[in-house]
């Protein structure tokens, strides 16, 4: 395995930083590395907002359910879906599409996981934060964020004070098809994962939560998912035909 | 400037391969890179389809706009943003909410990045082929998708025959912004970004287009932007609420 395919497999969400601060050398480099990323259509149709004022970031820990983490990291990035900057530079652009949702929101994800991976490689840590879309109207005014731009997920960087497990992902079997999509779920295959959940929730320190995966799955959309945001984006001018 | 990031930072589109295969190995590699992402809510909401048969090959280059690396590239993989897996397992699901769109789209995007870059560090190069977003529907009857799964691109990878240079993205001023996001597009920065991007594409092998970044954008969101996908991930039951 070499070095960069090992950076990449060693991911786990970082939540505690210690005090040292994330320098402006490495922030350039996180953003060139970000840039980087493949863009559709050249559009470079993302924008990221750095959130320095503590007084923003109590409102952020606020509207993303409180998470503490989002206070605390040394830096917090906001990664947001844009196409301000196309209708200034061209106001009779065509906007609204539900396929410009797409592309910004895969443009920014690209730059995103370019710009975690880049920290990690510089010794940093951190994760993404979707809870920003529990209220991002007010993620949206807080940022002073335009027409045309919205609010996808957070990011917290900073120095790891914490060496957490990797969390087990879903056996490749399960998500790799050749040819045609196999639709039959191997039951069996899928039992010995949720074993390998319940076991590695398990070995974590407190061990709060042992649960399968299928649980989790079962708990999770078993609720809403966030009924405003189709609202949300279309007032935003995403998503509307 | 480490390795990782040096990787990272040398990302450009490969539409060229030689003949030599993509090894199992490697694929393996790719997908465990992919799998190693963050995802949201540990829901893991993708699949991805690995193209092998000929026929399916030239299919999806006249799906995807006439692509020819699409039929000729060693490996070729279709990322699908999927809640099948969730509805098996649990029929209750509470699915169709814009939320689940996204959730799906970043986690696949996250994934894809990491893949291609797991590829890169292998030797290989690739795209994205966004074009396949050109017949969804034709996508999804050819790989048999059933309801919850929705392709959102493929991607080409292969040993490079080609060695392109880098195509330069938009100044860090632009994108990034502190505390609130700044609405004034600095007209002076973007022009000698455009020059810069006048440059690159006149240094090209052929040079045959020759335009600064603004006009692309121009020309592209002058057209409608595949105007069929809100209908169509609707009828993959996305984005319906």
């Amino acid at each position: 395995m070499n070095e960069v395919i090992q950076q990449i497999r060693s991911h786990r969400s970082i939540r505690r930083y210690t005090d040292d601060p994330v320098t402006r050398e490495q922030l350039e480099s996180i953003i060139a590395a970000a840039q980087a990323a493949s863009t559709s259509s050249y559009l470079q149709a993302a924008s990221i907002i750095r959130v320095t004022d503590p007084e923003k970031r109590s409102r952020l820990v606020e509207l993303s359910g409180g998470q503490p983490w989002v206070g605390k990291a040394p830096e917090f990035l906001v990664w947001c879906a844009d196409f301000h900057r196309h209708r200034q530079l061209f106001p009779e652009a065509r906007l609204g599409y539900t396929e410009l949702l797409l592309i910004s929101v895969i443009d920014t994800a690209l730059m995103a996981q370019n710009a975690l991976l880049a920290a990690e490689s510089l010794g940093l840590g951190g994760l993404f934060i979707g809870g920003l879309r529990n209220h991002p109207d007010g993620v949206a005014d807080l940022l002073e964020l335009p027409l045309h731009v919205a609010p996808l997920f957070g990011m917290c960087l900073g120095h790891p004070a914490e060496d957490p497990i990797l969390r087990p992902r879903l056996p490749q079997a399960l998500i790799l098809h050749e040819n045609c999509y196999n639709p039959d779920l191997d039951h069996e295959l899928l039992a010995g994962y949720d074993e390998e959940v319940r076991h590695y929730y398990a070995g974590r320190p407190g061990a709060d939560r042992v649960t399968g995966w299928s649980e989790q799955v079962q708990e999770t959309l078993s609720r809403e998912a966030r009924p405003h945001m189709r609202d949300f984006l279309q007032s935003r001018g995403f998503g509307l035909k």
